[in-house]
């Protein structure tokens, strides 16, 4: 393990930076010339899908509902769900040009001139998803009040996060696995325990150090610091660690969230006796999960301790 | 086989309109209010990588470099790939808020007011891949100039196009598998017509009726017939079409392509004995292929034909 605690390592370059640089040298990643947006190997992908698998294995016997969405979440669910609230800063919206012929031209000759061209572009009825979970809430609303088990989904989505960043484990684009489970009070609290638990196990099993430890989401503004101090101070929010690029301030591979009756209300989800549906959910940052391996157990997958492979790809 | 050949069924709903509330109804895929961007079920998922393997399998002797690739690309490669001039009306820009305190005030003021609220977000650097070849031509440009041999890579990518439709297989988000071959125009044209015949011994192995006609893509505007027109006149596009909801103007589940040394001008991408590389890629439009698979073989994956079933899980 190589792990620099300092802010600059003797290059001059940050730990990330010289992580992210090693990542490209060995074309683990490639370079698009934006920060957090990177092109992922053979290998990188084959990681992904093993680690995909080893989750699935798992969560197994919890007989979840599987839903795949696409990167995108439908702009009046996404502006019903209050994250321009709390987290504007790191929403994308999709634009799209609608103009004729004569618009074209001007468009394509401020191209030409390397001036600004989107400003024509105007919004389309499409965001991008924040987090896989917030497509899932209004469609199980559709499906009326819960049975008296609840519900328990399985989802994968490509996520999008406006924070540009020479961290590798910070993209702008990447991929989240959730487990979300929707009941009541205790049957939410449970799921999540059982997940606290079930993690901290899948993770060790894969030879990378750990820890859990309580956290905040990035609420945005002045006001968004009481937020993130009450959601400390009330366990909400559970994170487990990983040192990927720093011992001190490691990295969120897995989050564990209670929510509470926050979606259910906002979405008008009832449980089967007439209250207002609690929800929680286990998140998976999958890019996050394959770089920790990778600063832990090297760049050549062929190489890695052969426990950790037999574990990814029994 | 259920394909309705005249423009409205007998409900008044349109072929594809019918076959799309069938998708729904049966929870193969879920409805998010806005046309073209759907949740993907946990068996359409399997059929998604189950084709995905079997492209795999028919390609693996060609020894090609894996890439994938987020659903975005950065802006300054999209702008100079050309992408504006011919397909303005497809590409998405992805836009954030960059503002203070105040401004989050203002917008959240507008969005409460049921106002557009989409004025302050500001293009950020990312623009939605259009199609999965568009990231890799400046990656491969990075590495000079090509071996002899030339080079085979297999991509993957999330990619958007604006065209909001009723017709299940036209999504706004798709998946896209792509070879791309990049080398002499020999070397080019020889995959292309491998990839040919290989896309049709596959296709009829899965047990769809197909053919392979001529094409050109939707180029913008009152110029762009003539481009499409000159596409087709000198054969530089061919699909193979699976009739999904229409006889008449079945989908295009593949598409084969020669760009001629369109990309390798572009981008500067010399050959071995320097002259300017061609390239050809072969698509694979992955919803595409899984839809029409439901749509011949039926809704329940497990009661597809057992020779289907075993060419997808073998």
């Amino acid at each position: 393990m190589n792990i620099h605690t300092r802010a600059d390592a003797p290059t001059g370059l940050s730990a990330q930076e010289e992580f992210l640089n090693e990542l490209f040298d060995k074309g683990v990643l490639f370079d698009s010339g934006v920060d957090g947006l990177y092109g992922r190997s053979g290998a990188f992908e084959d990681v992904i899908k093993a680690f995909d698998r080893l989750v699935t294995r798992h969560g197994k016997h919890d007989a979840a509902t599987s839903i795949h969405f696409p990167p995108g979440i439908a702009r009046p669910l996404f502006e019903k769900s209050g994250y321009m609230k709390s987290f504007p800063q790191l929403a994308g919206t999709v634009h799209s040009f609608m103009g004729g012929d004569a618009d074209h031209c001007t468009l394509l000759a401020e191209l030409e001139a390397g001036q600004d061209w989107t400003g024509q572009q105007q919004a389309t009825d499409i965001v991008l998803t924040p987090a896989a979970c917030y497509p899932l809430y209004p469609t199980v609303a559709k499906r009326g009040p819960l049975p008296p088990e609840g519900r328990l989904y399985d989802l994968q989505s490509y996520c999008f996060r406006h924070e540009p960043s020479k961290d590798p484990a910070r993209m702008q684009m990447f991929r989240m696995r959730e487990y979300v489970r929707i009941g009541s009070p205790e049957q939410v609290r449970a799921f999540r325990e059982t997940w606290l638990e079930r993690g901290q196990t899948m993770m060790a099993s894969l030879g990378v150090p750990l820890k859990v430890d309580v956290a905040n989401d990035p609420f945005f503004g002045r006001a968004g610091r009481m937020l993130a101090n009450n959601q400390r101070d009330t366990g909400l929010k559970f994170e487990l660690l990983i040192p990927v690029t720093s011992e001190e301030k490691p990295t969120a591979c897995l989050s564990f969230n209670y929510h509470q009756d926050h979606f259910g209300s906002l979405w008008n989800i009832p449980t089967a006796d007439g209250g207002v549906a609690h929800t929680a959910c286990v998140g998976f940052g999958m890019e996050r999960v394959a770089l920790a391996l990778f600063k832990h157990h090297g760049c050549e997958t062929a190489q890695w301790p052969e426990a950790v492979r037999q574990v990814l790809w029994p």
